[in-house]
């Protein structure tokens, strides 16, 4: 090992490079050194060869090529044995066994400038270059990206062979990451991460990565959480992830299911709905409006204990009537919804296309639907309870919803359920049950026969059994309408 | 744009190449260029400068230094205008402003060889750090990595400028990607990018990236859909996610959620327990097994019908019985559960360490629990049903569960509802109740004194009202555990 004994050191974090280079010294190796390195270098009476002299290539560009050189890549590039070791011979290239190199932190760049040019200015090039032939020869040379492992170096530099791999690939991951936030920046899609208090739980340790963009949050003495965040994303998905609404939507989401929607032309009277439906489970919920928070619903939001209130503006008033309450957190939304959603499994990863398609509903059966009702929004509201969904509303909102269920007839059973926490003259209205995928059997139909309702059930079709229960729903003159996708969420 | 007219041409995929470089010719375009390339042109005689000739550095090792030279970084680094223009001429580097790069895709180098020195070999380097520099000066320089995009480029020729920086992020995505595989690869976690036929649902397109090792599939006439590989994953993860133990385990999964669930020393009858849980939900659902699969749990597996059958290995009469069921996709497994796990928001990025942490009860009032009782693992299943679980087990299986709740009590009220199903004598056994989180007040206890079962509860604490519900539970003679930690799945 080290068998050349000669070091690349490039590095923008100088930290424990003093203790390093002297040990380096020590050891034997010849330090090539350039630009700000050197400076340092020199300063702490560190002996090194300026890369220029060696390369006999004068530092050009203000610096942007200094390592991009044929006696560098040469030096990193070569097969330790055999004819490459005479080519370089013959080319007076050396061997470098040692590379210590980092990187001006991207996102440090992005802190200091708003500049275009100046953040492009400041993308490394060589550095990178370097860490990448380096990796490639891991065999022969061993890549130090990070400080804290100059001590681990140090102590292990008799036995470096074992951790040459591991150190490789920390780099290359290290470089990698680098790209990821260029990309992310070229793309304006900047992240930031944060480290969360915990995850779903509070044993479970979490990160968030969170596009600088998407959210602010404005007031409350904590903030968001990762089941805030889990459940944010699901209630901004109802309000906002289907086609546009002149109209006020409310949505409150509780353990990342819709406990309450409405739409109304006043926003006030769309909350009160929302909350109407279940204003048990509303309590500790996530409330998402579509428009500017008016003061008006913000005094009736004021009056009940929620983690999270979210809208894309808010009217002064409202702002102050909210912050009030110090435990609130007030998040100002700039919605705008994937079109592609991904999920690690044990296998890997998962990537589909977001559920946004068009929703086109058409009667099979029974008694024509009110002009007026916003079936489409509702059916949206659906894909957000777990898979065998269904989902049951009045003219104006959510009433009850069932999902997560093995069984679709036991979802059934249970939204019907459900209903009769509400008053009871509500069981008399007219009522829209959605189902997320087909009816099976007809047993499901018999349950709502039994229940009694006067309601107007949305289902797709695809069973096997569609003629029969087709023809049970004439015969027992239901109102069917048919949706034309499934909606699982598993 | 397009002042200079000098493009560096290096590509691996020559799809479209010659009419490219006829119309680049056409344009009066000097071609630079080497290696493969340069005997593609010759052989199609297109006029092009050999690289070598212009940097009068020779190729050496064996072609790994070609482009890494100043004369090649500085046509693409230095800015349009200004003292770099100037230090160019000095130097006698010329621009480029096109440059059209493809490097050779690193999973065919994994498809072809198995050997290390060879992969490694086919890392590419110069032409990485090609694009790189190139997208750096992308307001001088066009990059295009996609012979797809040739005939864009030909016809939007004169107003590239608005493609520009749209294809420097697809190269520069292009060039991270290939890293990602590297890194990948040194991890020995190579994925492979599979085409599904859907996602969740039939209208939404998906894609899996799986690891190479994670899962063979070695039956079935149709491979394995997206919601085949959530519910993988989950019953892989109720299955293996917890400690190791001896016995036998065997779980059903449908939708997301355990529907079967049974522990015994004995395969067969494992398996036997967990289907007599709740027989309707398994039907379709997806079986996972932690041992070897015997001809005789193949036997009665084979009775019903599943979606998918999974296990570490199969005896080979096993394999025979199943996969004489077309339908039935059977998949040999090798259960790594992943110490992280993340999903996508609109947002950015979650985060999150996996729920599978040491499992401590204890006693707070009420008799002891049997001593042979699998109590944790029982625990370890509930952490799979969605927030406000309740699960419900007996001596040796799970017989209930209900999540997806927004209330507890409603999830606690539907689980009891769900034991209605099974035999009568069922009830009047000893059974054991768990809740996912801390029941904030007395009424979910009142409801499971109301359904006189005669059961234990296992719930965390963590309420306000936790000295209300203790002495509740006292006063009212019932059996109390705590479980150490709260077990959200939202």
């Amino acid at each position: 090992m080290f068998k050349y004994r000669n070091v690349l050191i490039s590095v923008y974090d100088k930290t424990n490079l003093d203790k390093l280079a002297k040990f380096l010294i020590k050891k034997k190796f010849t330090i090539y050194s350039t630009g700000g390195t050197s400076i340092y270098l020199n300063k702490i009476n560190i002996p090194f060869k300026e890369i220029s002299k060696y390369t006999k290539q004068k530092e050009i560009l203000d610096g942007r090529v200094k390592t991009l050189h044929p006696k560098i890549f040469g030096g990193l590039l070569a097969n330790p044995k055999g004819k490459h070791q005479k080519e370089l011979i013959k080319n007076k290239i050396i061997n470098f066994d040692l590379l210590i190199v980092n990187l001006y932190p991207f996102e440090e760049t992005l802190k200091k400038t708003k500049s275009h040019q100046k953040i492009i200015d400041m993308i490394d090039i060589g550095g990178h270059s370097l860490i990448r032939a380096s990796i490639k020869n891991y065999s022969k040379i061993t890549t130090i990206i990070d400080p804290s492992d100059y001590i681990k170096f140090e102590t292990s530099f008799n036995s470096i062979t074992k951790n040459k791999k591991k150190l490789a690939i920390k780099a290359l991951e290290y470089a990698n990451k680098y790209d990821q936030k260029i990309i992310d920046w070229l793309n304006g899609e900047e992240k930031n991460k944060y480290e969360l208090r915990y995850g779903e739980n509070p044993h479970q340790a979490a990160q968030a990565r969170i596009y600088d963009k998407a959210f602010k949050q404005i007031s409350g003495n904590k903030g968001l959480s990762y089941n805030n965040l889990l459940d944010l994303d699901a209630a901004i998905r109802i309000v906002f992830g289907y086609q546009k609404n002149k109209n006020n939507i409310a949505a409150i989401v509780k353990h990342n299911t819709p406990c309450g929607y409405a739409i109304h032309q006043n926003q006030k009277i769309a909350f009160q709905n929302a909350l109407a439906g279940d204003p048990i489970s509303a309590f500790g919920g996530i409330i998402v409006l579509n428009n500017k928070l008016s003061s008006l619903t913000a005094k009736l939001i004021s009056k009940g204990f929620y983690e999270v209130v979210a809208a894309p503006s808010f009217e002064n008033d409202a702002i102050t009537i909210l912050s009030a309450k110090k435990n609130l957190r007030i998040v100002k939304i700039n919605p705008k919804i994937p079109k592609y959603e991904s999920k690690s499994i044990f296998a890997g990863t998962l990537h589909q296309e977001t559920n946004n398609f068009k929703i086109v509903t058409k009667k099979i059966t029974g008694k024509e639907i009110k002009k007026n009702l916003n079936i489409n929004f509702y059916i949206h509201v659906l894909k957000f309870v777990r898979s065998n969904a269904i989902a049951i509303f009045d003219n104006n909102k959510l009433l009850s919803q069932c999902g997560g269920q093995t069984s679709r007839v036991d979802s059934l059973k249970f939204a019907i359920e459900k209903l009769k926490k509400l008053p009871k003259n509500k069981l008399k209205e007219h009522l829209y049950l959605i189902s997320d995928a087909f009816f099976p059997f007809e047993d499901s139909l018999k349950l709502i026969i039994k229940s009694k309702l006067n309601i107007t059930i949305f289902t797709p079709l695809g069973s096997i059994n569609d003629i029969k229960i087709i023809s049970f729903a004439k015969k027992n003159k239901l109102n069917l309408y048919e949706i034309n996708h499934r909606h699982f969420k598993h």
